[in-house]
C-alpha cells in the first residue's frame, strides 16, 4: 500500500504537516529500531527509540507534531505525517496493512449445536464447537474451533470467542465482545458455608454479564455469584490469567493486566487501571479512574483518582518515599542503636 | 414454592421462631438489598446489609436468632425463620430455588472413548469428551463437553468434571470430586536437572490423589511428582488459578484462594486457609489450622493456628503493626536525623 | 531391571565406586524415606532425606562420592553406585524403569486437519485435534487430544503438545518444545490506545518464537506483540501459569517458575532464575545469570549474576536485613518515641 493511500485511512491525518518523499509502497510495520525497507513506524514524545530515528530503515514514519523530529526524518528522505496521537495512527495503519481474512459464515459439520440454540445471521462457528440448549448467539459472532457454550447462555452481535473458550450458563455478553482462549466466563464462585463436617457448598445461582466491546484475557477467569451477577463494564479490558471473583462489579473503560486477582464482592469504579499481579480483596472499593500499580494489595477503600501502590495499598508517592528508606532499615537500627548508648 | 414448605428443606429449622406471614411463594433468591417481590433472602449477624432490612423488598428472609430483627421482620410483614447459621439455610434454600436438572445418563456420539476404559453406571458423558485406555469412570460421574481424560486414570463415583478439565496419567479421584473447567490434574512437575548443556527434564512419574470431596477451580493446576504423589485432602477447595507443586500434600477441609501458589513438596494441615495469591516455598510445612493472609508468602514452618501475613511471614498482629510503621518511616528517618544532629 | 544393568544407562557411571550386593532386581523408583523393596532411590548432598538411609527399604541407591554414605549403605546391604550427580543419574533412571509407551503414528479420525497443512513424517495426530490451514507440522510431533492449532503457525520436529494447547497463527516453534496442556502460546498482546471514547485495540500482528527445546508450562500464556516478536530462547523452562507480555525477549536456558509475570517489553538474559510469583514490569532488562527470589518484583535493571529479592527487588542480601528490621519496626518506633522525650 502507497504511505499515501494509507494516510486516507488515519483519523486525525487530515490538514496535518506531512512529507510525501517518493510515497513509498508499505509492506509490513515494525518497531523503528527493527524496521527495514518498505515498513512503517511510529514515534511518541519521549519514546525510548528516538535515537533510532538517525539509523532506522524505515520507509514512512508517524511522528508527534515536533518540527525537530519532521526536519531530521525529511533529512534522511523518510515520509512521514504529523499526528497528535502517533500511537492511535499506528494501530489504524496495522489494520490496514495487515488485513484479517474474513472467516467464512457457516457452523463447521463437527461442531455440535443443539437444536434449541439460536444462531442469528453471519455467525462463524469454528470445528469442534459446542453450543448448548437454548443459548443465542448474536449475528456475526466468530466462534474460533472448541469453544464450549454451556446452556442458556447469550452472546450479542460481533462477539469474538478464541479457541477452548468456556462460557457457562446464565452468562450474558453484550455487543463486540472478545473472549480469548481458555478464558472462563461464569464458572461457579469459590463459596462455602463453613459448618462442623467441612466446607458445604453455597450454589452459585446467579450469572455473569459483559457489558459492550469488554475483553477477557486468555486464562481468565470470571465467576459467578450465589445470587444476582457479577458485572463487567462497557469497555473494559481485561489481560490474561486474571481472576475476577464473584459478585464483583467492574465500572467502564477500567484496563486490568496480567495476574490480577479481585475478590469477591469488590467494586471498581470507571476507567479503574489495575497493573499486574494487584490483588483487591472481598468487598474493597475502588473509586473512578484509580490507579494501582503492579502487585498492591487492596483493602477497604481507594478514593477516585487516587494512585495507590504497596501491601497494604497506601498513596504511591507516600509508597515510593517509604520504600526507599526500607532499604535503609539495618542502617536506621544501627543508627538507633548508638543513639541509645550515647544516651 | 412456599416458604412453608422451603422450611422442610432447613436443617436445624425444626422448632425455630419463626413468622408465616401470608406464607409467600417463593421464585427466587437475592441478596437483601437487592431483593424484590417473591425473593428469599438471608441475613447473618454484623451482616453488612443489615440497615438494607428496613427498605427490602424480599418476601421471606432467614434471620439469625436476634429478636429485634426478628421485631423488625415481622413489622414489615416480611415472612421470616430464624436459624443458628442463616448462611447454610440459604445455600439448602438455593438448592431448592434452583435445582439443576439432571443431565441424561450415556454417551454423547462424539465422544471418544476407548475400547478399554470402564464406564460404571449412570454416567453421562457430554459432546466430544475423550477418555483414554484403561480409565475408570465411577458410577453417576458427569463429564461436560470437552474433558479430556488421559490413559490410566481412575475418577470414583459421583464426580463432576467440567467443560476443558484435563486428567492426567496417574489421576485418581475418589468420590464427589469437582473439578472446573480448564483444571489441569496430574500435569508434569516443573522438575529439571542442572547441567552443563542446560535443564534436563526429571521425569515425573508419580500421581495425583484428589480424596473424597475434593473441588478444584477453573485453570487450577495440580502437578504429579517425579515419584510417589501429589495429595489433596478430602473435602479440601482450591479456587481458581492456584498453582500446587509436584509432591505437594495438602490435608482436609482446606480452602486455598485464588492464584495461590504452593511449590514442590511443601506440606499442609488440616483445616489450613490462604487467601489470595499466597505463595508457600518449596516444603514449607503449614500447621492445621493455620491461617495465611493474602499475599503472604511462606518458607520454612507455620506453627498450628497461627495466623500470619506479608512476606516474609509473620504473625498477622506483629505485622498489622508494622506494616502500620512502615508507611511512617520517611518522618522516623527525618526523626533519627534530628537526633543524630542534636546529640 | 538388574541394578547392573540400570547402571549401563546411567552417564558418568563408568569406573565409579559401587556395591552390587545381591544386584537386586529394581521394579520401581521412590523418594528414600518412602522406598519399599525393589525401589531404586537417590541422595544428594545436604538432602533433607540423609537421615532415612538408616531405615529405608529401597533396595538399591544412587549416592554421592561421600565414603561414609557408601559405608553405610554397605553394612545395611543396600546396593549402591557414587556419582558425581546422584540427581541426573536419577532421572536416566526414571526413564528406564518407567518407560513411555510410544504413541502410533496417523491422524485420529476425529481430528479436523486442513487441507492445506503440510505435517511431516510420524507424526501422531490425537483425537478432537484442529489444524489451521497452512500449518506445518514437523516429523516425530505428537499432538495429544484436543489441541488445537491456528493457521499459519510452524512446529519443528520432535515437539510435544499437550491436550488443550492453544498455538495462535505466526506461532514458530524449534524443534523439541513441549507446551503444556492449556498453555496459549501467540495469543494477542495487552495493547490498546486509550482514546477520548475509550480503549482503541492496537492490532498484534507479531509472533511468538520458541526456539529450540523450550518447554511451556499448564496455562501459562505467551502474547504476541503488535510488531516484531516475542522470544523464548533455546532451552528456556517454563512453569505452570506464566504470563509472558507482548514483545518480551527471553534468553537461553532460563527457568521461570509458576506465576511468574512478565510485562511488554522486558528483556531477560541467558540462564535467568525467576522464582514463583515474581513480577517483571515493562521494558525491565535482566543481565545473564541473574537470580530473582519468589514474590520479588522488579523495575528497570538488574545486573547480570546479581542476586534480587522484594518489591521493589534490591539485592537478596540487603534484602534479607531489611525484612529482618521489619519485623523489629514497632520496637524501633517506640524507642525513637523514649529518645525524643529524652531529648
Amino acid at each position: 500500500m502507497q504511505f499515501s493511500t494509507l494516510l486516507t485511512h488515519l483519523s486525525g491525518g487530515e490538514n496535518q504537516p506531512l512529507f510525501l518523499g517518493d510515497d513509498p509502497e508499505l509492506k509490513a510495520a515494525a518497531a523503528l529500531d527493527q524496521a527495514s525497507q518498505g515498513d512503517l513506524s511510529f514515534l511518541e514524545p519521549g519514546n525510548a527509540l528516538l535515537a533510532a530515528l538517525a539509523e532506522t530503515s524505515a520507509s514512512a514514519l508517524l511522528l508527534p507534531p515536533d518540527p525537530e523530529l519532521h526536519a531530521k526524518a525529511t533529512e534522511r528522505g523518510i515520509a512521514w505525517i504529523s499526528l497528535k496521537n502517533p500511537r492511535l495512527g499506528f494501530a489504524e495503519a496495522l489494520e490496514q496493512l495487515y488485513p484479517k481474512s474474513p472467516l467464512p459464515c457457516g457452523i463447521h459439520p463437527t461442531a455440535v449445536v443443539d437444536a434449541t440454540a439460536v444462531l442469528a445471521e453471519g455467525v462463524h462457528v469454528g470445528a469442534l464447537v459446542v453450543i448448548g440448549a437454548n443459548s443465542r448467539i448474536g449475528a456475526g459472532c466468530i466462534l474460533h474451533p472448541a469453544v464450549v457454550i454451556y446452556p442458556d447462555v447469550e452472546i450479542g452481535p460481533g462477539c469474538e470467542l478464541h479457541s477452548h473458550a468456556v462460557l457457562h450458563p446464565g452468562s450474558r455478553l453484550a455487543e463486540a465482545c472478545v473472549v480469548h482462549s481458555h478464558a472462563v466466563i461464569g464458572s461457579e464462585g469459590f463459596g462455602f458455608v463453613p459448618t462442623a463436617s467441612g466446607w458445604r457448598k453455597m450454589p452459585q445461582t446467579g450469572l455473569v454479564v459483559l457489558e459492550e466491546g469488554v475483553e477477557v484475557g486468555c486464562g481468565s477467569t470470571i465467576d459467578r455469584p450465589a445470587v444476582g451477577e457479577t458485572r463487567i463494564g462497557a469497555g473494559s479490558k481485561i489481560d490474561n490469567l486474571v481472576q475476577v471473583g464473584h459478585g464483583v462489579v467492574i465500572g467502564k473503560n477500567c484496563a486490568i493486566a496480567a495476574q490480577v486477582g479481585i475478590a469477591g464482592g469488590a467494586k471498581l469504579g470507571n476507567g479503574v487501571i489495575l497493573a499486574g499481579q494487584v490483588g483487591v480483596a472481598n468487598r474493597a472499593v475502588i473509586g473512578d479512574g484509580a490507579i494501582a500499580s503492579s502487585k498492591s494489595g487492596i483493602h477497604g477503600e481507594v478514593a477516585a483518582g487516587e494512585v495507590v501502590s504497596g501491601y497494604p495499598a497506601i498513596p504511591n508517592r507516600l509508597w515510593l518515599r517509604c520504600s526507599a528508606v526500607f532499604s535503609k532499615l539495618p542502617d536506621m537500627a544501627r543508627n538507633l542503636r548508638q543513639l541509645n548508648q550515647s544516651n
